[in-house]
């Protein structure tokens, strides 16, 4: 392929997406069509289904091609500081337009698609984990929580009650709810010799 | 409106919404439409449009037809093991058809339609949570839980990382997992005076 081709294609490819994700936001995602999305994006049908077999998949990598702050964890001694920061900086990006809304959209198809469920996990899901046990086991380590903290099970109980908010009852994410819940989560989990 | 006509249109309303939820399970809630649910059912497009604005609704009224097992709490004394009881009922539930699949499709719809999230929430979700709540409340009074204990937080704590699992990760939610996730929630609520 030669460079200018490639260079074009790189165009379509970014068209396509940024069309998805406009049409999401305009009309809804249960609204949105491979055909409207070509025709936004100024190219055929085929063209679509050539790279994407499905709405679902289109609409996985264009939510994942939207910018996020670093959500990376910090080490500044504190793990539930750090918690903090990272957590509050997701649920922000999450309380308003584009994310919100597209986010939710993108897992509301995953309980229809178990390929974009797969695709969701391993591309976004797992990293985020991933980072957070790495600061955990950093914390165990330094003596920051206790020897039996249940590490594998610590990102469940802290984003299952956020993710709940989101899906379930779609009340408000405030800063409040968070140290809330870090609180329930950290208040048994530190080391005996700390507590009151 | 005579009692024949109105016992046909029960049976009516009846076969419209099993039709409906045989179908999610035939080919799955994404590729469901009014029109195969009416001609399954054996009436009119216009007789279900008649009864249900859209296809959501319908799904969330034939979904809560399911017959749950009785998911209210006992009170024998031991609010971990009472509440271990119905989370695992509840879990048995969902972890196969007809409950599993139609669950999460009913919440999937949920974040594409506010009316059904706001119909599910009102419906399916308070009245659960009320009865967890009113069984926490009695365990504080009994002086089973420490006078901090969050009790509004207690629902979404307990449930989130089991709907972080049914929704995100997808992973099997084993009788070992709610019993880590009781353990994780109790570890630093019980009274100080009873923890080591």
């Amino acid at each position: 392929m030669t460079d200018r081709r490639a260079s074009r294609n790189d165009n379509r490819t970014e068209a396509i997406m940024r069309a998805a994700l406009d049409l999401a936001l305009e009309v809804g995602y249960a609204k949105l069509s491979i055909e409207a999305v070509a025709t936004r994006a100024g190219v055929g049908k085929h063209t679509v289904y050539r790279r994407w077999p499905s709405r679902g998949l289109l609409f996985l990598d264009s939510v994942l091609t939207l910018s996020t702050e670093d959500l990376s964890h910090p080490n500044t001694g504190d793990v539930v500081a750090d918690l903090r920061e990272v957590i509050t900086k997701a649920v922000d990006l999450l309380d308003q337009p584009p994310w919100g809304p597209l986010y939710r959209a993108l897992i509301g198809e995953a309980q229809h698609d178990p390929e974009v469920a797969t695709a969701l996990n391993r591309r976004f899901i797992e990293p985020q984990t991933a980072d957070t046990l790495a600061r955990l086991k950093a914390a165990k380590e330094q003596g920051e929580l206790a020897p039996d903290f249940d590490l594998d099970l610590a990102f469940d109980v802290l984003s299952g009650p956020l993710y709940y908010r989101l899906l379930i009852t779609q009340q408000p994410i405030t800063h409040d709810y968070i140290d809330r819940v870090l609180r329930a989560v950290f208040a048994g989990m530190s080391p005996r010799a700390q507590t009151r």
